[in-house]
This record gives structure tokens, sequence and C-alpha cells, in this order.
């Protein structure tokens, strides 16, 4: 069989989902480490023909100045992740990996991440929409002509930034384009990167709870160009407990009055999460869905608070107050102590393995399917999980029936 | 609209869970309370013309001597659970059902069970399976005709009692009705009861880890009496939540090592559990569905105890050390804090109107739509509360869809 | 034995913590509940001749319209404390009671608690400071006449205040004697009843975070007056156990990295602490004692939050994260799950029997020894709960010795 | 200065405990870690003129076959504690203390740990009580010899071994003596390894709940030589936590109905805890206190289980339903997530410095200074760790005045 070669240009290249990405697939391509965490290795998918660990190159933009062997090193010291040995077995890894990483592009993104980034980026500074744009678009498909590949996807696990105004994201295709032309434009980076990789018809992942692709005028450019895309938020820790307790205190009829979730972590995304302004979307994307499932409101509260010492361990505390039978007040509280990097990277390969195998069945548009993975999925009015991972098995049934 | 009227015969009729059914159903027939906790209220089952809570008439058998409204008050001053004025509220109903109680039989329950018993009930002490079996039989009937119901329910909510040999547990109804003839027998006695009922015609509910229906010789004799049945051990808390949780770690392939459960609580229920005997139908119950939804078996742990000062709250702490990508250890800790009979008698109800409506349609054998209902479900190969759920909600479309 | 006539007046006497008071003393005087939560029953207080139960009378000042028993009521129905037999066989003291109650004054208190008052309260908006200081003397003389009272102690158990400027936390009583003369003057309401109580020879307690006594100016006065006095914040959940851990990681130096606490609860004094400027006073009172037991400053962070279906039951999740030998990260968690009014009233008891005692050996200035009361203590420099029992047990034997 | 030579006898080498303390000596010794941890390194001890960590020198005796590098490999990579660097820059003192490594003794340690037991060690099998004294002895007096030490000290870091009859517990010193003269005499090893060290006239610290010194017998024998010893089990984790919080319920007259602890965690010491002869000198040990504490007996229940996937980590959670004022009931629960090994190790290494500081004060008999090391303190009868840990610092202000 030939071998495909599929390029994943990752937003946010050295930070700490692409860093254990790299980390991951490389250790998978080695034989070092067991499919443990990988959706796409269980049974309803072992037919599908999906793309193997040795077919995928990786590459990316990012914005501050470190190394991939640096920012591993640091999740081993400060995060007790990885074994030890591990990194030693892929230190040429890491240094190929570096090479294919470019500087990115601070526009829109907010001061607290702008504060992060190093020279390289800054020397960029002032660039309009359309600069950014071309530099972008040049670096994806000069690495695709570099390293000869079949496809590139490209996968934003960059930092949160600020939302956008609300007007923007009402805007249409040929409204945006319009406003693009005049400097910085009203667009966040992550949305830059996602209309570079749709005009190179390259399919787009956000696994941020930053715009992206979501808003009318870059799902028209989607269509238009027939390219698959998908997002938004990763659903990796508290949220994927919510999606998978509120059911069944919905099913069981129990009351839940009030529902808080205390989040703390130190890894930089909680770094960025401490600025108000980049809390904003995420807040917002862990607190929905109780609404939704329950079809009432609950009081709720979610915070997001950085603790350094955690590292990159997020510990969340939920206490979940609701009323049985006969007016009767119960509790149930959860911890979840889980190390938010080796949470989200499985998932991001995953999705990159999902995304390619619907690109090659020439698909277009939200892949509606991939929701199971997303705090805040795009079109998906179900927010179970239960039944969102049943789209999704589904689908993986359909594709292997078509072979 | 003419009124029907339903009985329903409650096995361990002063009971917790049995107190709180009289308590509840009460309430609802008076406009008390709301619909919180009931499952057959929300709306994938409005449309089913279920029994009205004033169309239910209640009765049991009982081996202790106490009354409704003793055990009524006990749960409020010890458990804090009731409005206090509800109870002022329903004295006389408390009455009325009390004179529709007998004393049960002790047949092979076990010496932690007869313990309990008062001298009414010893009174019997010696009878054989044929004596119980008929005192049983009349002690319904006898309800059936004072009350003039068009239908009797049996349900189960009494003590757990040792399980019967395997052997037994293997035989053929004709095999098993031999036994049946000499003294005692080899049949405990919550199967004495379910004989009682399916010879009568009666739907057998069993809401404990008693063995009841579940055994190949008592399915058969359903079948020939054209009776439905269900049961096993009502899934109120910590197994409702293994449920959920067990396959979120399934689908997103997170590798459960140890799940250690332990439960303290302080009412009748954990009396006759801290006998070792009794406790072995529990921890099965309890335990085997783990390894039936992960596909594997991690290194797991139950325990039960008995905590005095816990009266009917049961708390339970979960600790779930799970390996995620790239053999990183993370846990997920809950502690659940409900309280027994509150949790135990809406189920209870919602499996009385949901019988009386299968009864209804003139179906019989195992209702293996209710596994939702159930931690040790008969005759079901899925463990997953959402699949479960949804089975349910299923039927309910097709019944909705009949009329 | 010639019976002592001993008055309490309380500051915020139809809130949760007088409304326990009231209730748990009338109880206390007809045996209808034991000592169990009284610090000054056990034996290191049994030799001290303390004033009893049946030897005390209550009356107060409040902001709201409203009466005890209302208050007791919704204590019982929302938040399931107090055996419902035992409110009806008060019924009589409560109304009682009701009769020595006053409107207070809202000097200072800020917006959200101003909304609370009811019009009889708001009838003296305007008044100036010198107004208020006369009206509530005359209010707390009455009752000692009519009710022929040997000594009056003042407890403030209000809801909590915003605090004045630091420049009035530093003027003599000289200096803020002459601000008083001008309209409301800078001082907080707490404040102003403890110049009405000192000037008056009358002990003051201050339970709650507001400045009451805690500035020089009014230490100032009471050593004038000859008048013991002591606060401030009750010292019964959360801050407590800080006061007992972080004694134990400086012990065995295991150094604390960081410590979070998030506490939820429903009642009203939750309510006022939504608003930031009254959570001021209340979140340094929480804070500052980490750095003070173990020497150095490690990350903290203080939530309150006001989650309503919690009632007077307030949740704290603390999560400590400590370094063990050999930089090896571990964690403490705990859970407090404690009925606020609960936990208080019996500590405000005591103060009260234990002021009275001091009162009695004609003390003046702050009574340091009851430290281990409070949050905050009034010139205690040693913030270890075990210390400061000490402290008071040595106090006790000391005074047990006089006699 | 002259450089003190003090050596270090460790029974159980090769253990968790013992290979930390091997592990962080060395990291002390050559400034590679803090003194987090260390209990004899925060300010009321720094005057006491304590050895140094380049004046202790490592030895002792051990049943299984391994070496401290394997030990300390598996510590770093089954339970993520260590630097992984560490190890490598300290490769050679563990070679050079796995020479001062003897095959220890199998008397009456059970079939549990028996089975542990590697060839070497077995080949003494069947050696007389007299045979292995003799054996004890003159390892430790080789050890001195040859490392030209001023000073042993031996100290027991082995599993737990089953408790020797009562009867044994109860004999003098020269009745004991006759017994040790016929085969393997009634002694487990714990109480051989000490009756060889306190001949020798070297201190003897029991860090584990094995009987050691703590019987008349050799208590005597310890007076007699002149010899400083204490035990028994050290108090690392969930009764650390007990001897803080009780006494806070003890204070506060909080009445505790019931307190549940379960303990799991995956190591040696969990394994042999799983054999419930083993089990039974633990859980007596954790469970004493608490009714010396409060005064009265609370429902109690303490679990030890072994999960493999746990490692060295050790997670207890406890459970603590207390009842406040007026009857209400409330919950303390705690979960703490410490690593064995390294919780007891940097006491071991304190409890050694303080040994040999007290053995230098030419003092005999039991240290009751250290009982805030020791879960069960032999002759102490005040169980708060506040009140131990004053004790301990008055002893230094009393050592540091002598000088």
């Amino acid at each position: 069989m030939v071998k495909r070669k599929i390029g994943v240009w990752l937003i946010g290249a050295w930070g700490g989902v692409a860093t254990t990405v790299v980390v991951g697939l490389t250790a998978l391509k080695r034989g070092l480490t067991s499919n443990t965490a990988l959706v796409t290795t269980i049974p309803p998918f072992d037919k599908l023909d999906l793309v193997g660990w040795d077919e995928i190159v990786l590459g990316g933009h990012e914005i501050r100045e470190t190394t991939s062997a640096v920012e591993a090193k640091q999740l081993l010291e400060k995060s007790h992740v990885f074994q030890p040995h591990l990194l030693t077995q892929i230190e040429s890894d890491l240094v190929a990996f570096d090479k294919n990483v470019r500087p990115g592009t601070l526009i829109n993104v907010g001061p607290t991440i702008s504060s992060l980034a190093g020279s390289r980026c800054h020397s960029f500074d002032g660039e309009s929409a359309q600069q950014a744009l071309a530099r972008i678009t040049k670096d994806i498909q000069d690495f695709q002509t570099r390293e000869k590949l079949d496809r590139v996807i490209v996968v934003n696990v960059s930092s949160t930034e600020p939302p956008p105004s609300d007007e923007v994201l009402k805007l249409s295709w040929t409204e945006l384009s319009a406003k693009l032309q005049q400097g910085p434009g009203p667009l966040p980076a992550s949305s830059l990167y996602a209309i570079a990789a749709l005009q190179l018809k390259c399919p787009f992942v956000n696994f941020t709870p930053s715009v992206g692709t979501d808003c009318p005028a870059l799902k028209e450019l989607a269509k238009q160009q027939g390219v698959v895309h998908i997002g938004r938020d990763g659903k990796t820790g508290e949220t994927l407990m919510k999606a998978v307790l509120a059911p069944m205190f919905a099913a069981r009829n129990l009351h839940v009055m009030s529902w808080v979730g205390h989040n703390i972590f130190g890894n930089l995304d909680g770094k960025v999460l401490d600025d108000p302004v980049n809390k904003a979307n995420k807040v917002r994307s862990k607190d929905h869905l109780l609404t939704e499932i329950l079809g009432y409101k609950p009081q709720t509260l979610v915070s997001i608070e950085y603790i350094e010492s955690m590292g990159d361990w997020k510990t969340a505390w939920d206490h979940i107050h609701f009323q049985g039978f006969l007016g009767t007040p119960m509790v149930l509280q959860f911890t979840w102590q889980g190390c938010d990097s080796l949470l989200a990277a499985p998932l991001v390969i995953d999705l990159i393995r999902l995304t390619e195998r619907e690109a090659r069945r020439n698909k277009s548009g939200v892949m509606t399917h991939l929701a199971s993975f997303f705090k805040s999925p795009m079109e998906c009015d179900e927010p179970a999980f239960a039944y969102q991972f049943q789209q999704l098995t589904q689908w993986a049934a359909e594709v292997a029936a078509e072979k």
C-alpha cells in the first residue's frame, strides 16, 4: 500500500498541547507507547483505514521563542508527565519538528498573549490583515512543498483570544472580506489562520475557545472552497463530566438547583485565562450546556484560576446541589485531577485522523459528527455526550460500509 | 373517564422505601409536593395515559411490628427528610395504609433479618413453603377483593436476603415445584412472594438484590402465566454513577486501572448488609458492570458499611485511577450524598406506573426496557445508562404510537 | 444563691445567628437540648461559676422587619435545622424576645445592607451620628431598666459592613469624637453601637468582620471607661480549619505552595458578601493567617459565593498543594459542610459567658485570651488554634484559682 | 571542628522508606535538594549542633534481593517521584550503600513477609533466636569497625509483622531471655534486631507498627544498658491529620458521631498489610487515638487496602460526621494524597539526628519527647499533635540552653 503523507500545521506549535502531540505521535510511530486515550483506536473505528502514525508530518506557527525539547522538559520536570527516558529517545524528532515552526501573527490576540511573544514575532507588529494572511499562506504552502505532502490539515491549539465584537460575528463573507482590506481588520488571529487554511483548501480544526471558523462568513467560505472544518474548544475534563452527568440528572428528573465548578491550573493557558478578556470566551463555553441539557437554568458558577504550583495539572471541584423526591436536597461532588495537555493531545490526534478521513470522502462544511470532541461544537443542538458519541460511531459505521 | 383502581402490594411495607412510597404517593395525590424525581412525569412519558396518583391503593407484607407513622417520623427526626407539616397532614392516610399490612414470611431470609421480626411474624415459624405460599396468596387476594382492585402489582422493597445455592438457580419450574413440596424448600422469601404473585397473575417487580424472579424456573412460570416482571436491585446512587461514568472512560479510551468505592450508611438496609451473607448479593450487584462496560477488568473494591449516625443518608466515595495518554495516571473522585429511601421511592412509583401500563398491553415476561432502573437488570446485556434510558424512551414512543 | 440577671443586646437581632442564639438559649434553659458545641461546658471551664442559661435576657437592634418565629421557621424549612417540635415548644419565648427588638441604624452600612432594611428603620434616614448614638443608648438603657438587669453585654452579629477608610482607623478618640459631631460622621454602624456600649460601660463583643471596636480610638475609649471588649469575626468553619492545619504543615516543614479555598453558601450573610465592598472585610479576615503561621506567603485564593440553594449551609472546598521531601508535590483537600448559624450561635453564647465572667473580675480592655473564637483576633500575634485554645484554658485555670 | 562519624543501620534497607532515606541523604549531602520536610531544619532546632548530612554513613539488613538503584528507579517510574537526573547523579552512592547491606532474619515475620525473601535470606531458615542474634550483632559490629563509626543507630523501617502473643508482651527481661534460649523463641524479628542493638549500646528507633522495643522486657534492657530508644509507627499521613483535627472537635465540643477512614495504596507495605495478620498491628495503631483525644468512643472504621495502581501514593479519604449545636449533623471530609516513602524518609532522618543528640547527652530509656513522630508513641498519654510538638520544642530549648 502506498503511504500517504499528511501534513498537520499546528497553531501554537510550542504550547503544551502541541508539544504533547509531537512527543506522542513520535512515541506512537516508534512503538514507545500504547494506544491509551486515542479514541480512534477502539473497535468502532478499526475498519476506517485512518491515517497511520508514520504518515503524519508536523509543523506550525508559534509566537513564543523556545524549542519543543525545552517545553517537553518543562512538562516532565514541573508536571511529572512523560517517562524520562522517552524524551531522550526522541530528541532528534523534536529538533526536526522545530525546523517546521514559523512565527505566528499577533493581530487582535490581546495584550496578555502579545506579552508572551518573542522578538521574531514582534518584528511583524503593525502588519495588516492582508500581509498576515499572505505570510501565513506562504508558510503553509512552503511546508506542503518542502515535505511533499498530499494534504495539510490546520489545527488551532494556541491560547484563548478575546472574542471579536458581536457585529463582526454576523457579517457575510463579502462584508467581512471588505473589512479585512483595511489595516489589521476586525478578526483575531485564529480566524486569519482559518481563512488562510480554507483558501488553501486545507481542513481546519479549532481545538480552542477562540472564534476560528465559528461565524457565518467563514462557514460560507468553507462551503465555497469545499473544505471540511470543525470547532470549538476541546472537551477534555470538567465539561466532559458535565456532558456526562447532566443527562443523568435530566433522565432521573432530579432537579439541579445549583452547579458550582472551580478549576485551578498553572500552565500557560491558565496564565492567559487569568486575563478576564480572554477568560470570557472560555467561561461561556463551559457554562451553556447545563441549561441545554436540563431544560432550565440552575444557578451556575464557573471559575478558572491560575495557580502556578499546579503546572499542567488541572483540578476541578464541582459541587452539584440537587433536589430529590419530596424536596429533599442532595449533593454530588467531584474532583477531577487531570493533566491538561495529556488529555488534549490524543483528542487532537484523533481529530486529525477523522478530519483527514472525511476530507478523503470529498465532504465539505462543518463536521457535526465530531461534536463529542468539543465543549461548544459548531452546529450541534444535542449537548449530551452519550448522544454525540453515538453520532460518531454511526458515522464510522457508514464510512466503513462505503468501502 | 372511569377511574382505574390499581393495588400495589409492597413486600417490606414498613421499611424506609415503602414508607417513603406511601408518604410520597399521598403527598402527590393531595398536591402537596412536586413531580421532582419521578421519571414518568417528564415529556417522553406524557402521552402514555399512565395510572394516576389517586388510582393507586397500597398494602403489603412486613416482618417487623411498627406503624408507618412511626417509621415516617423516624426518617424525619433522624435523617431530616420530609417537610415536618407534611406528616401531620397525611396522618389518616398512614393509618389507612397500616390496615392493609399483613405479617410476611421468614423462610430462608437468614438470621439477621429474622432477628428483626416481631412475634406476629414469628408465630408462623416452622411453616412449610406451601403454607407460606397459601397464606401470602390469601393476603393478596383479600386485599384485591376488599379494595375492589382492577389489578394488583407486587413490589419487593424488603431487606436483602442471602442468595440461594447456585443449583437451585438452575432448576426448571417443574423441578423447583417438586422441591417446594417439602418443608421450607430451597427458595428465599422473595421468590415465594414472587411465585404467589405470578400464580395470581400479578406483575412482580423486584427492587432489591434478592433473587425474586431472577431464575429460569420463575421466568418460565411468568411466561406460562402471561405475567410481566422485572428486577433486580434499584439503581439509585453509586452504581448509577458507575453506569454513567464508565462509558465515558470507555468512549475516550482512558484506561481505568482501579475503581474503589466505599459506601457508608445507617439505615436498616445497612444493618442487614453488615451481615456478610446478606452483603454477598449486594456487592456482586454493584461490581460486575465495570467489566461489562470497559471490556476489561480493572482492580475494583466495593465496600458497604453500616455507620449508624448516617441514618438513611448514604455517602459513597469513589476513587477512579485511570491512565491517560503516554501512560499518565490521573484521578477522578466523587462523593455522592443521597438519601436512600428518597432516591428509591420515586423509582418504585415509576416502576408501578410503567409495569401497570405494560400489563395493560397484555405483555408477558421480563420487561427488558426497564433496565435503566436496575443495578442488575434481568436479561440485559448493555450496562451503559444512556443506552438503557434510550431503550425506555423508545418503548414509550412505541406505546404512545399504539393509541 | 441569688440569681444574676444579665442582659445580652444583639446587633442583628433577627439574623440567622441571633435567631439561633435565642432558640438555643431557650432550649438550654428548658432542658430541651444538650450542651454539644458549647465550649464553656467542657471540663476546663466547669469551676468558673459562669452565668446560667436562665440568667440571660435577650434583646437587640435590627434593621429588617420580621419576627424571630418567622426566621426560625425559615431555617427549619430551608436549611433543615432544628427539631420541628422544638419551635412549637418555645413559641412564647420567641414572642417575648421580639418585644425587646428595636430598629437599628443604617449609617455607613452601604447600599446592599440598606436595601434589606424596613420602613421603620428607614424612618431614621438622615439622622446624624449623634442622633443615632443617643437613640441606641436609650434603647439599651430602657432594656436594662425594663428587665432589671445587673449588666448588659452588647454583641454584634449583624451583616458585614464595608470597611471605613484607613485614615479613620488611625485617629485618636479625641480626633474621632470631633468628626462624629458632623452629620453621619466617618464610622460605620458597628462602631456606633460599640461607642454607645462602651459609654454605658457595657462589654462589647464583635462577632463579625465589621470594624466595631478594632481601632485605636475605640480601644482608648474602652480603657477610659474600664470596659472589656473583643472581636473580630467568629472563627467557625474554613478559617478554623486553616488555623488547625497550617501549624501542622509548619511543624513538619512541608512547604505549602498554594492554598485555594472556595466557600459557597446561601444565607443573608452570603447575599451581603456578594457585594464586593462588603466582601473586602471578610476575605482579608480569612486570608492573612496563613502567612502568619507559615512564615512565608503561599499563593492563596479565597472565594465566597452566594449560592441560594445552600440556605444556611456553607460548603468550603480547600485544596492545599504542598511540597514534600525531594520536591515531591502532594495534595490535601477537604470539604467542610457546616451550618453557619448553628456553628456561630454556641460560640456567641460562650463569648457572652466568658465576657460576663471577665467583666465580673473588673477587668478592662481587649480580652486577648478569647482569640481562639475569632478569625482576626484583636491584639493577638499567634494565629495557631492550639496555642490560642491553650491561652483560654490557662485563663480559666487562673480564674478558677482566684475563688 | 572534628567531623563525627555516625552509622545508621536500617532494618528493611532496600524498602521504599530506606531507599528514600539513602537517596535523600545523598542529595542533601551533595546540595542537590532543599531542606523541605525536614523538621530538624526549622528554627527551634537550629542551635542544637545536630549531626550533619555528611557525617552519616548508612547500612542495614534486608530480606529481599535487589539493589537500591533498582528500587529507586521503580519509585521514579511507577510513582513519579524524584527528579530523573538526581538518580543518575548519585548512582555511585547507591552502589556504595548496597555494599553495607546484609541478609536479615525471617524469625516470626509471618508467611507474607517470608514469601518476599530471597534465597540468601532463606539460607538461614531454621536458625535459632540465639544464632540470629549473634549474626545480627556481628553484622552491626563489622559495619562499625569497617566504617570507623563513633556510634551506630539502628532504625527499623521494614514491613509490619504480625504481633506476638499478649503473654510475651508481659514478660520481664529475665523471663524473656530464658525463652529466647529455645529455638526461634517467641519474639518477631523487629525485637531481635532491637535486642542486638541494645546489647551493643546502639540507640534503637522503631518507625513501624511492629513491636520492636515496645514491651516491658526490652524497656528494662534499654535502661540496664543505658541506651535511648523510641517507637512506634511513624505518623506520616492520615493519623497525623487525626492527631491535628480531633483536638479541634474536642476543643469546640463538637460531638464526633463517626469517623470513617479509608486508605488505599500500592507499595510493598500495602501488599504486606493486605494480610489480615499483619494488618492487625497497623489498624490498632491508627484507631486508638480518637478515643484518647475525644474522651469518648465515636463509631470508627479504618480500612487499609492494597490497590496496585497507586504505587507508593497513599490516598486516604476520611469522613467525619459530627453533631453541632441543637443536634445538627455536619460533615468534614478530607482526601490526603501523599507519597508514603517521601513522607516517612525525612522523619526518619530527623529521628536519627534527634536520637544521636540525645545519646550524646548520655540519656537512656524511652525518648518521650519524640512522640510527635509516632502514631503510637511509647509512654505518651497525650495524643494531640500540637501538644506533642510543643514537648519537642521545649526539649530543644532545654538542650540548646545546656551548651
